[in-house]
C-alpha cells in the first residue's frame, strides 16, 4: 500500500469517525450515523468532482472508500460509549485528512485549466466542506464558519501553497509535501495557541 | 396508462403531499410549500441523477412531473384543513413510491456498471433522500436519519435484493416486482410493530 | 463595460453584502462570511449549472466573480458596524439582481430545448435560490418560504413573461428589458404594499 493511499484511507476513516460523533450526539440512528458519515468523508470531494464535472465520482469509482465507511459505522454503532475518547486522537489524522483532501482537490482543479483562485478554493472546499455539509445535516451552523481554531484557513494557506509551486514548476511530489505539510502544522498549531478570527460583529 | 408509469404517479404526488404538509406545519407560505413539495417529490432521483452525470435530470425530461406538483401545491393550499386528515392513507402510496424510486435508482446504478454496494445505496438514496432535503429545508434534523420505524433500511434491503437477482441474471419483471414487494411489506411491517434502531447513545 | 455586465456585477455585490449581513447576525466569522457571501450570489446559478450540466460553472468560467466576492468580504470584516445602514439601499440592487439573473436563468434553460414551465422554474430557481441556501446553511428556515413581501412569485412572473415573449419571437433585447422591468417593478411594490401571500395554515 503507497503512502498516498494510506493517507487517504486515513482521511476518510477520521472523516467517518467525525461523522459518528456528531450523529450520536444529536441521538441520530445507524441510518443517520451512516450518512452524517458518509457526508462527511465524501460531501467535499462530492461537490468538487460536481462542479469541476468529473465522472465517476471518486467514491463510486473507488467503491471500497463507502464500505469502509459502512463497516466504520457498524463498528462504532458497538464502540460508540468508548469513541468520545479516541477523539482527541483524531486531530493528527484528521489535519492530514484535510491535507491530503485539499492538495487533492487544488492539483485536480489546476489539472482543469482552472484559474489560481478557484484551484485553492477548490481544495479547500475539497478538504473542509464535508464537515460542513455534515454540520448542516445536524441542523447546526456549521463550525467551520463560527469562531474557532483556523482550519478552512489552513487547508486555503496550503492549496496556495501548492498553486504557486505549480507556477514554478516545482515536482509533483516536492509540492505534496511540502504543501500538505503546510496545511498539517498550520492547522496543529491553530489548535495549540488557539488561533482564530474574532466573530464579524465585535469587529 | 401502464402499471409502471401509475405507480410513478402515485410516488410523485404522495411525497408531493408529504411536502406540503411538512410546509404548512412550519409555518411556510405558497412558495414554501412547492419548494419542499418539489424537494420531497424530486430531491432523491436530482442526487442520483447528478451523482450518475444523467442528463436530462428526470423531471427535466418529464415537466408534467413539476407541473403535478405546482397543481397538488395549488389544491393543497386551498385544502390545507383537511390535508392531515388524509395522512394515515398516505402510507400505502408512500412506500408504493419509496418502492418505486429504490428499484429505478438502483436499475439505473446498475445500468452504469457500479459495484453491487454502490447500486444498493443509489437505490437507498434515490428512494430516501426526498424526504431528507426536505427536512434539511425546514430546518429539522431529517425523520430518516432519527429512531423511527425502519425506513431507509427497508429500500437498502429491497435495492440489494434487486442487485442479486440481477446478478442471477433473473428477469426484469420479476425483480422488481420481488423486490418492490420486499420494500412495501418490510416497510408497513416496520410502521405496524415500531421496529427500529435504537439511538447510538443508549447502545 | 456594457449595461449587462454592470447589472451582472451589481447583482453579484448585492448579493454579497446579503451574505455578509446574515453571516454576521449568525455571529459566523470570515470563513463563515465568504462562505454565505459565495453560497449568496452563485448558489442558484450553481444549482442551474448542475441541473442542465451545463460547464464549466458560471463563477469557474469567471474566476474575477468569486474574487470580487471575496474582496467584499475584506472590506465588510472592516465596515460591519456600518454595513446594516446601507441595507435599505440594497433593494434595488437586489431586485435588478434578482431580475437579471432570473431572465439569465430563462434564457439558458430556453436554449437548452426545455419546456416552457421548466424554464420559467430554472429562472425563478436561478434568481432567488442564492438566498434559500444563504439561509440553509445559516441554520435558518429559508425567508423565501415564509410569508414575506412576495420575492419568489415576481421572479417567476418576469420569468413567464420572458418565456411567452420568446414564444411570439420577440427580439431578445426587447424581452430582456421587459421581463427584468416586470421583476424589478414587481417586487419594489410588492415591497412597498406588503403583498403576501397568508401561511399555509391560516389558509
Amino acid at each position: 500500500m503507497s503512502v498516498v493511499t494510506l493517507i487517504e484511507y486515513l482521511a476518510v476513516i477520521a472523516a467517518a469517525i467525525y461523522g459518528v460523533l456528531l450523529a450520536s450526539r444529536t441521538g441520530m440512528d445507524f441510518v443517520g450515523s451512516f450518512s452524517v458519515a458518509f457526508l462527511a468523508a465524501f460531501g467535499g470531494g462530492t461537490l468538487r468532482d460536481l462542479f469541476l464535472n468529473r465522472e465517476p465520482l471518486f467514491w463510486i469509482g473507488n467503491p471500497h472508500y463507502p464500505i469502509t465507511v459502512f463497516v466504520i459505522c457498524i463498528i462504532g454503532a458497538f464502540t460508540i460509549d468508548h469513541l468520545p475518547r479516541i477523539k482527541p486522537l483524531l486531530l493528527v489524522p484528521d489535519s492530514l485528512g484535510m491535507a491530503f483532501f485539499t492538495v487533492a482537490g487544488t492539483a485536480i482543479a489546476l489539472g482543469s485549466q482552472d484559474s489560481w483562485f478557484i484551484a485553492a478554493l477548490m481544495g479547500a472546499i475539497t478538504g473542509t466542506f464535508g464537515g460542513v455539509l455534515a454540520d448542516v445535516v445536524c441542523n447546526e451552523v456549521p463550525t467551520l464558519f463560527k469562531p474557532a481554531p483556523l482550519c478552512a484557513t489552513c487547508s486555503f494557506t496550503g492549496a496556495w501553497v501548492y498553486v504557486i509551486g505549480d507556477h514554478f514548476q516545482f515536482e509533483q511530489v516536492t509540492m505534496t509535501i511540502v504543501s500538505s505539510a503546510v496545511v498539517v502544522v498550520f492547522r496543529l498549531l491553530a489548535v495549540r495557541f488557539d488561533w482564530r478570527f474574532p466573530p464579524l460583529r465585535s469587529c
